[in-house]
């Protein structure tokens, strides 16, 4: 039988699991800033979340947007759209064989770029510190695409 | 050579194949659940998809939101943000070793409080039933996280 | 210790791997594609975006939605909601030993039927070649899961 705990005696793959596992926790961040201004500005998107806050039309009253939570929003979406094809194709990429240090310097610029990216767009930094925090993940993700569909294609 | 069926002789990994293969099935019947909203009550998004209900400014009349139709759609969606997640450190601590019992349970908790959050949302009950089911899975993912990077930290 | 350059030597897992990273780097382009679209039609989500367009109110002007925008934001929505399941459910399905040709046969229905709908979402197409895309990768995606649950269940 395959020893699993030998799995995690793999360098890279010990890396991969400790930087994703930093970039995920990071995305579930977004969820309780997303509660938390949804709660201090009160606004709400659904009728029972903001029951507690008076009775029938008067809750009513807090069924809005706001620039704040649709920013944290937008945020997070963009974190899902970024992290997934990391998780994807970093893991595939972990499981070919790739150089040590090349790796942990591919897990760490993402991890990195991810982590400036919230911090600008929450902020907000003007621009184009987002766009750049985006494009260096973004290039990391297209990188390890590359590595494994050059060495590792089967169609 | 690795005998990749011997993986799936490890208990943890395939409780987790198992406990992933149903979350992520349930998620997929969201789509589901948004397409039967949108057709029974002729809400659409793109002009193609309610072409057959009339022509020209007749069928732009369908081209709507509905209450019902983004409540669904929040939920896919918090489903996609807390899922994901769920997906890459739980399949790293499935592959670091943990304890069976202890495994399971998490996985049961997750899948639990996914789909009673599901049920809160669509009902919907009143709060705090959904944000319970939430944190309860949040936690789940959160405890799997630390258990990781505490033993198998590699930065 | 396992020798994970030995995994990819595995056929299905390294041919979910090559299609899987097809797939995902498909999905990354729908990013361009709502990037190339904000720029060229000038249409923004945050100030902090269109503050190179002009100073104060004439810049405020350009934070508006885009039906093209908001197709490609769709798209890439559902890219979201259906690789997601595609990835988790695929590399376990790819671990628990199916037979090679049956697998590619899945992977190349699903990542060519994501493609079509992308193609049939931003074209846009006439329905029902966006649905039909959409049921075939839906149906993919299932079937690999019952294939996973009838064989390896342990709950």
């Amino acid at each position: 039988m395959v020893n699993l705990s030998k799995l995690m005696e793999n360098e890279v793959f010990m890396a991969f699991a400790s930087y994703t596992t930093i970039v995920l926790s990071k995305m579930m961040f977004m969820s309780i800033a997303t509660a938390f201004y949804r709660l201090t500005r009160k606004v709400f998107a659904n009728p029972e979340d903001c029951a507690g806050f008076g009775k029938g039309e008067n809750a009513k009253k807090y069924l809005r947007t706001d620039d704040r939570v649709e920013r944290v929003r937008r945020a997070h979406l963009n974190d899902l759209e970024n992290i997934v094809p990391f998780l994807g194709i970093g893991l595939l990429y972990s499981l070919s064989g790739p150089d040590l240090s090349t790796a942990i310097l591919h897990f760490r610029l993402f991890v990195g770029a991810r982590i400036y990216h919230t911090i600008a767009y929450l902020t907000p930094l003007p621009q184009p510190n987002r766009a750049l925090a985006f494009f260096i993940g973004y290039g990391v993700t297209l990188s390890m695409a590359y590595r494994l569909l050059k060495s590792k294609l089967y169609l």
